[in-house]
């Protein structure tokens, strides 16, 4: 039994934005720790055959509200990025290429590249932007630059949705304990509590 | 400013029962009650353009595993329905026929054939089934039997969909307080944080 916390997430999910500030706090409060899995949603949702939030005018009028009103509850700061929607490839494919470096690392930067965008507004899909965010966390910025642009990153990144598709991964984020899987932000408490009960009878 | 609290769901539908089982407690704590508005979800997903999560095989996959467990973190009796899916018009054309005689009792109502379908497996969608939950709760059964062939009744459901679907809803359960919207049982936490405060800034 692996003691890590798969946590499953496309940049440009606000939702996730929202977990990704609690997710490693928690996962250390049991001994855990967060293998952070960037996907591309896009993917997902055409896999699923089923426009995506922005495409649905009632759910995006909600989500424009209740995402301000959710971040408010969980305290954690949020503005809606400027940019949305949009593919957000650069900082997931430095993600998987930190992930083979150290995933401590790799964790870092997902959590500072999220709240450049849902919180300061940021444009973390160019990738200068993306290199100035790892740069700040002692990355070498030209390397990552390099690896930005190798097919061998960019495949990686699309292997790795298409092995989040095959997991049954059709949201974000998607936070897998032990292959109990968890969907959404609203989750969290019964991650908490999962963990803290070492899971409780079906 | 109305007190009524607007409860929009489908008998279907699961997340819907589990709040229906806290909703009134809820609004009766905060001096509020609850306004029980039954609507048809295969017309919202047609309005959305997308599957039903019954046709989404990795959402229900999730779904089937989540439900057991979300009911018994929140304590809620559960068994999956096993007739589901299906449209349930029977008990949800009752609801709005009980809510032009008594609107408590058409809450009564709701809750017990949600718990009928959702806990104790009971097919809820025969009119003969839905007429004896009304009964035992003081009813007269043959003049609800005669209400549910009725073209009225049939025709108030239809608006009443119309009319959620023109207000936003896209979901179930979707819970309006003063404008504000909620969407999902999850959301039971804000709305009770919201009740509280009274509204929190945005």
């Amino acid at each position: 039994m692996t003691r890590e916390i798969d946590f499953y997430f496309d940049f440009s999910s606000p939702y996730g934005y929202i977990a990704s500030v609690k997710i490693d706090h928690l996962a250390s409060k049991f001994g855990r720790t967060v293998r952070w899995r960037p996907f591309l949603i896009g993917a997902v949702y055409k896999a699923l055959d089923c426009p995506s939030i922005p495409e649905q005018p009632a759910k995006f009028d909600y989500m424009r509200r209740d995402l301000p009103r959710s971040a408010a509850y969980y305290g954690v700061p949020f503005s809606f990025a400027p940019t949305f929607p949009e593919a957000l490839l650069a900082p997931a494919r430095a993600v998987w290429w930190l992930n083979d470096r150290d995933p401590a690392v790799a964790g870092a930067f997902a959590r500072a590249a999220y709240h450049a965008y849902w919180a300061e507004g940021h444009r973390i899909g160019e990738p200068g932007v993306t290199a100035d965010i790892a740069a700040g966390l002692g990355v070498d910025r030209d390397e990552l630059l390099a690896a930005l642009g190798d097919q061998a990153v960019k495949d990686r990144l699309r292997r790795e949705t298409d092995d989040a598709i095959a997991r049954g991964v059709f949201g974000s984020p998607y936070i897998v304990i032990d292959g109990e899987p968890f969907w959404g932000s609203d989750r969290l408490v019964q991650v908490e509590a999962w963990l803290e009960s070492g899971g409780w009878p079906k």
